[in-house]
């Protein structure tokens, strides 16, 4: 029987001797390999954390004890100690399986939930906080890894540590990796904070030069005030002493003893401290280790090579790629026009243009704020940026696109991806609320491509348009449509017609459900009714023209959309209807009013909640038959 | 002919001799004085960047050089130097006159727009990086109060300076008073760095020691290379220093031939460069002087008493007060109900509980997204938090309301203060989004009271709901209605019937467009129609049967909110009746899909975009008639 199969519980991590902590380290890595490559998952950031784990659940105690990992993809470890090593974890991020991330209807052990980054210190800080309030004796512990310092929420929190909480640990996951290369001042400072010397030794060679000189006890006195006082403002003056918390380390992350030692020491401190700790993303695996920026979320993999199980097809263009790409041909024709990525360069196909013309290409770290006013400060002063955001972080941002942009009426392209699901990540990635929070923005123009190839033509159209234009597309795979050589522009506010009605129903449908519609238009057909289907492509403005001849001629309205039913495209259809006092009813379908779990595939979601073609035409049957 | 009238241009302050600019400051301050006692406005912050404001100007040239004034309430001087000395000065934040923040729209002086807090260095780093990437040579200047650093944003933008400029300055305005008192642990960092002599100090000791000792050449030397060394060491980790910012300062903000040799000095700075002022917030009126927090933002006054111009009703309560007051009873009664602001207590009524129970109150600074999660994780370790933002400023936090409250159901009660009009601060202010933006949230509860009475049962309810809760209301006086001692609590999702209608119509009113409707039916049966009149109460979930019973009865259902009409209220009772498949039309009326300008008040922004009384009949009489 293996070690790891006799965890039930933190209590049995505890109990281990640690001669055989290496050996638990060993088969826990084993585990997230073997679950990893044929699930997919954050790879990298878990193996890193091994020992760390074990570590803080030999030393804290929860659910009493309180960890909050920050977005939490690196919590596999803990979920494996925390009873939950059996065929659920096995199916993580499968249908059924695990979350990828931490999730308090999942395991009390689970403090706080997450999936964004930034948040862990915050949500710490009420929970160190509420403890005080209550009487508590807790410990409360915030796991971050290095790239979560270059978002503004954390540094809002690191503002408010000494005045909300007593004992607070924060540890800092320092893996010279954020998801994207880390970028900008504080990696430097991170950088020059291990391997700078000079803090240590200048005074230990001080101290043995004044001793040695012998000019006696008054100017080894003086010197050692001076050096007091020296080492207080060197101290106080640390970016971390600055804000109140103890600074300890930076130690090395796989050493469990020492890990052990000095969260022992956290645990006994009775001021907020900071554990730096070193370690290697991808630790234990070869592949990962080679290649860390594939290997932070990775699709299933060959252990051995590395290489992506799924095979690619040769005739598939994702969406990421066709918006990268096509922006790499606008950008290579006009160096006015720039990309812009919050730390998602590959996930974003911003990678094309960062290879190849990295003066047009900006990584500003985990910032979709900064990232969105930067955009319009370049935007004033005439340069043509384009900001790649997935669509659920792009909720970051909202305030930027008002107040920043739209309010400005700024020229800065918005390109959100992951619109829709991001199935297998769940439900704090899916990005079904964009359109509801951004169209009731004025002057933002917002649109959905259809295909890959319409998704070209809106990059480019929405770069030259001089208008603060929104694009959102979904993860993977286009339509397997053919890709002109250069995009062409295309009309704001212009739908296209792509199958006339009989007169019963019109489905307008946007984006990628778009040939859903068509399934649907043909299930349809069999069932004696000949829906035309609308490629909607402007949520804002609407084809008020083409929509009001719809409400005319057609008994129904349907409008599809890989969103939120509440305030979105169907919503906007409804909204124009009452304003052109047209009594066609219309039937929205998109994702209901609840939270979307994780699940196998992006199909499995769309039977359960009704948006497959089946359930698509059986709605629209339904409602023509009432 | 007074100094001040002179200056047409920026131009003409270059112009005056350095003898004349303590006499144009004085005009200035009067100007201000004299327009803000009328108009009201933020007389302090202004008050203290005359200096400041004449040296930039004198320095450097805009509109070529670019100044981004951080939230942009301390642009009055600016306005007034830059061609904006005249009527439209003198209707300052009244309707015709101008702004009381930055418009790109109003001068080409202007280099950003701002309102909200945190955005100038984003924006400004924005035009830098244009400039050189086009080839520039202007200089881009940044003013950021002290407490916009306590803002993530100013952070992800810090953090970003010596990747994205070359030649960038960044004037810190420190008046060691944020909009509350300044929080946090940088406020403390501010003071060290002003008050502690102990760097200098150190060094001169040190070496006049080294010197004096006699130990000869070799112990100077090693001396030398060893404070070298701490010095290179303190330097690269003072905080700016570390974000590739040369710090000049502290030095004296009103001191101008100072100001003109250190921006003298920035203007040659090929690097990007801090300087730190300080400056006395009101300065030259002695009663803003005496209470800083007043006359942050004051209403018109009396400039020798700083009482308020315009008499405070006694029977009047603010929908402010209400909810203070109200949160105070429950937290007498209850110690795990805490309050939270951004920076905000006197605005949103907080003070009240700040003063009676400080134990059970926190300022996190402008930092709404901590303050969200803050008190999500409170929340999670049992203590309810009541978070108050202001509406237009919780769009900062909207993706904390979806990722860190509604996603993991945990009961924090938002109450979003200044929801619908800011008349007089106008587009950034207005909150008028808020609906929108969260009604597509899963589990969300979002309701607005019809009166100060109605605030508190909601607060009650909100806070003992176990849900998370948003509550809007508008900034300034209820309708009169006599409060109770103690808030009841209301069913959440209830609706109230006010009035029944003949058949015609039921206007479902929200929040204080109660009081519109009933006077709207008012008129209308003058013209024969008795409209029901509801108090929505609920945007969701809504009050769904009721709704129902009135759509069967009525030949129109009128929606009346103090929101955009895209994507609000209205929206979502479209989609009930849609779902319910009835057919009854739905006049939808609010706010526009345009941005809103400042006005002189409420009422003639609402007589000018159709929500007044009459206006709000007509649009019904014409439905009905149509």
């Amino acid at each position: 029987m293996s070690i790891l199969s006799s965890i039930k519980s933190p209590a049995d991590v505890k109990k281990l001797r640690s001669a055989d902590l290496p050996a638990l380290a060993r088969e826990i890595r084993e585990k997230i390999i073997s679950v990893t490559s044929q699930n997919g998952g954050h790879v990298g950031p878990n193996l890193g954390v091994v020992e760390l784990c074990i570590a803080l659940h030999r030393v804290f105690s929860t659910p009493k004890d309180k960890i909050v990992f920050d977005v939490s993809h690196q919590s596999y470890v803990h979920k494996l100690l925390t009873g939950r090593n059996g065929e659920k974890f096995d199916n993580l991020r499968k249908t059924g399986g695990y979350c990828g991330f931490c999730n308090r209807s999942e395991s009390e052990h689970d403090a706080f939930g997450a999936g964004h980054a930034g948040t862990a210190l915050s949500a710490a800080l009420g929970l160190a906080s509420a403890r005080d309030m209550l009487g508590g004796d807790e410990n409360v512990i915030a796991v971050l890894g290095d790239a979560a310092l270059t978002n503004g929420i954390s540094f809002e929190a690191l503002n408010n540590i000494s005045s909300s909480a007593k004992k607070f640990i924060l540890i800092l996951n320092d893996n010279k990796m954020s998801i994207s290369k880390n970028v900008g001042a504080l990696s430097k400072y991170f950088n020059d904070l291990i391997t700078n010397p000079a803090y240590n030794r200048l005074f230990s060679d001080m101290e043995s030069f004044l001793k040695k000189s012998g000019i006696g006890q008054k100017v080894a006195k003086i010197g050692r005030k001076a050096m007091h006082e020296t080492k207080d403002f060197l101290m106080s003056s640390s970016m971390f002493e600055k804000y109140g918390l103890r600074y300890l380390g930076p130690i090395d992350g796989h050493d469990l003893p020492l890990l052990e030692q000095y969260l022992q020491f956290c645990k006994c401190s009775p001021e907020p401290v900071i554990l730096h700790i070193i370690t290697e993303k991808g630790r234990g695996l070869e592949c990962a280790l080679k290649n860390p920026e594939k290997f932070h979320g990775a699709s299933p993999y060959d252990i051995h090579t590395g290489a992506n199980k799924e095979h690619t097809d040769p005739n598939a263009v994702l969406y990421q790629d066709a918006m990268g790409k096509t922006l790499l041909k606008i950008a290579q024709k006009d160096k006015t026009v720039v990309g812009i990525t919050a730390a998602m360069s590959a996930g974003t196909g911003l990678s094309h243009l960062k290879k190849a013309i990295p003066s047009q290409f900006f990584d500003v770290g985990i910032a979709e704020e900064h990232a969105s006013i930067f955009a319009a400060g370049l935007a004033a002063r005439g340069i043509r940026p384009v900001v790649a955001i997935y669509s659920s972080f792009m909720q970051r941002a909202v305030d930027c696109a008002m107040h920043d942009v739209c309010l400005q009426n700024l020229p800065v392209t918005f390109c959100m991806d992951r619109a829709g699901l991001s199935a297998q990540d769940g439900a704090t990635h899916h990005g079904l609320f964009d359109i509801a929070m951004l169209r009731c923005i004025p002057n933002a123009v917002l649109m959905q491509p259809s295909n890959e190839d319409e998704t070209a033509d809106m990059l480019f159209s929405a770069v030259y348009s001089g208008k603060p234009c929104f694009i959102r597309y979904p993860r993977g795979k286009g339509e397997y449509v053919k890709m002109k050589d250069f995009p062409e522009k295309i009309e704001i506010g212009k739908a296209v017609e792509l199958k006339k009605s009989d007169g019963k129903v019109c489905i307008w449908a946007l984006g990628n459900m778009v040939s859903v519609a068509m399934k649907a238009a043909e299930i349809l057909k069999a069932g004696g009714v000949d829906a035309g289907v609308v490629n909607a492509r402007f949520v804002k403005p609407l084809d008020s023209a083409l929509l009001a001849k719809h409400m005319s001629e057609n008994s129904l309205i349907a409008t599809l959309e890989d969103h939120s039913a509440k305030g979105g495209f169907g919503s906007a259809v409804l909204e124009f209807l009452q304003e052109s006092r047209c009594k066609t009813p219309v039937e929205i379908i998109g994702w209901p009013d609840q939270f979307i779990p994780h699940a196998s595939n992006v199909d499995a979601l769309r039977e359960k909640y009704g948006l497959s073609p089946e359930a698509v035409a059986g709605r629209i049957l339904g409602r023509l038959r009432a």
